[in-house]
């Protein structure tokens, strides 16, 4: 464990754990850490936390002061190369005289894509790439997809029984799950930009769809320091407008935005006074919001990287169909609720072993008494 | 790892791995294994390997020979004290001058139930008991259910997709699961001295119910010496005796027994003449085989002490239901059948949340691409 390729490995893995920092608050920026190393120092540590606030490179330069001149920067994302909101980091680091540059992965950002190589390589800083490229994209999967023009990240979480139920027929399902599985549900929330769900789950649970305090024991997302929990956006796929005034999501901090085919004036401006935006999508033949649309609108106008799918078998059937589901996160719990109670997917049409659709299992875990299936829908053939 | 404790659970671990190897073969009889120790040598081994032959004493004796007297004897079982198919084991050490004897558990047996330590005892043999004694009972668990007065040892086997369907709505099912869990299973029913399955299994895949050598490969359960496998008491479920005469398993090695309430004499003849038994059993007040009266004779009067249920929602349910499952293997395909195809278990009236039948997962592992989830049912409280 002594030579250059080791020890980059080594500064770069401390860079991405310093780059986890910005996780619940970072978005739509990605997660960058940097370190700063001179004559086998760590002389400047840095991350990025917030939107709109110093990138990580800028906070590694002000942590090393004068010594960040002849270091090595390690840094998770290529550095910017264009005047944002801040200036670009590229410069900064040509100007504090760093002499390498060892960098995770490219910066999917068609803004950047090579030009912050370009510039630090014009100014001769020695370059290495793509070391620990794969945890990078994996800390910043949202970003990448978006970035890369194709849309959010998406997570579906749903909550299952053993026999794959997720409600009794009547739509009772509070609760399947146990407390362990809840915080880490708690904990996909505040990693995304938007929490989607379905009218029927603000109907039946009046769902507040907001990241949380646990009421005891430790939270499972940190509290940033003096400030509250950044809320994703709380969307609601309402396709006739059903939402009640009172649902609780409505008045929690952050924005409620429904997503309808409905053009019900008067709706959509009572849920308007009641604190919700609204959004009128096309419909599909069948007549329900055209989810691609909506997923489209959440990408390009609303920036979001992330979005966790919260809901019942109707919306994750049709998500599921459309390809508009990255990951799957399921936690089953140990119980059995019986061949009446309500599917884990609506899905039209599957009446041979031929229509059935293939999944590959990433993981399986426990959450307390409940266990979390990680899983991927594969291409279909 | 040198004080008297720490020793004797060395020897008796590796007396429990020669008990394993009677674990496909010794039924309707325990697995026991029996290692001989003096001066802190090893000087005789012995298992159980098949019913009407020697027991692991006596192995162990024959296998010691002269430097038997004056060592201690490790059995994972209690020896027997009473003329079965061979003499008492108890009076065999005795006679060997065994000085010191290590049990893991005492016999359930009624008729040793302790007379063995007091033969032993009555030598002036010092005995020391509960050595792994939670292992010797999980190896024997069948055994130990019948033994008790109780019934057979139960698992449950299902493939199921993950949203908890095991067949199409057409009854094709034809494979959930892949190479691996299909291994497994052969394995859970090398281990039993019956597989118990519906009709309908028979009907739509023509199940042999047997175990296999596998087409390529290692064989998951190993082959007897000179001996081909041990087939298990297949079981059919056949309240109306629709079994056809040409079914795979009335031509395969073995017995198939047909447990019906049909009274239906010609029916029943044919069926005989094609080389089944047929057993006419009490009816359910719905019209169905009693399940507790067929397990009831399985363990009676097949002295079967393990039984493999491989079966489908309707069967499952009922089984359930009367609370004759002891352990669940789920094995769960990384796949998706729908809404449409068949549940795990037919059970009726379960419409709120306060119905839900609670289980405890106690493992849940890959096979190949697939889960096995082993599970219990907890009592209702």
């Amino acid at each position: 464990m002594s030579g250059q390729f080791e020890m980059d490995a080594l500064y770069m893995a401390h860079a991405l754990r310093l780059a986890e920092r910005g996780r619940y608050t970072t978005a739509p920026n990605p997660c960058v850490g940097c370190v700063l190393v001179r004559d086998g120092q760590i002389v400047g540590e840095g991350w990025h936390l917030w939107v709109g606030e110093n990138h990580a490179e800028v906070n590694a330069l002000h942590d090393a002061g004068d010594q960040a001149r002849g270091a090595t920067a390690y840094v998770t994302l290529e550095p910017c190369s264009h005047h944002g909101r801040t200036p670009p980091c590229s410069q900064a680091l040509v100007d504090a005289g760093i002499v390498r540059l060892v960098v995770a992965m490219q910066d999917p950002n068609p803004q950047v894509a090579g030009r912050g190589f370009r510039m630090c390589e014009d100014a001769g800083i020695e370059i290495v790439r793509g070391v620990l490229e794969a945890d990078a994209m994996a800390l910043n999967r949202g970003f990448v997809a978006r970035m890369t023009g194709r849309r959010p990240f998406t997570r579906l979480k749903m909550a299952m029984s053993m026999d794959g139920r997720t409600a009794m027929a009547s739509g009772e399902s509070q609760w399947i799950t146990g407390p362990a599985a809840r915080d880490e549900v708690q904990r996909l929330r505040a990693l995304s930009s938007a929490v989607v769900t379905g009218i029927d789950s603000i109907l039946y649970d009046d769902s507040r769809l907001t990241v949380r305090l646990p009421e005891a024991g430790e939270p499972a997302v940190p509290v940033p320091a003096g400030r509250p929990y950044r809320q994703p956006l709380r969307v609601v796929v309402d396709t006739h407008l059903r939402m009640p005034v009172a649902a609780r999501c409505l008045s929690e901090p952050g924005r409620t935005l429904i997503a309808t085919i409905s053009t019900d004036e008067t709706k959509r401006q009572v849920l308007e006074r009641a604190g919700a935006s609204c959004i009128v999508l096309p419909a599909t033949p069948d007549g329900q919001v055209d989810l691609e649309a909506l997923w489209r609108y959440l990408g390009q106008q609303e920036a979001c990287n992330d979005i966790l799918l919260e809901t019942g078998a109707t919306l994750a059937g049709a998500a599921l169909e459309a390809g508009l589901v990255d990951e799957m996160h399921l936690f089953m719990a140990p119980t059995l609720l019986g061949p009446e109670a309500r599917p884990l997917f609506s899905m039209a049409g599957m009446t041979a072993m031929a229509h059935q659709r293939h999944l590959h299992i990433e993981d399986v875990r426990a959450f307390g008494d409940d266990w979390r299936i990680l899983a991927r829908p594969r291409i279909q053939g």
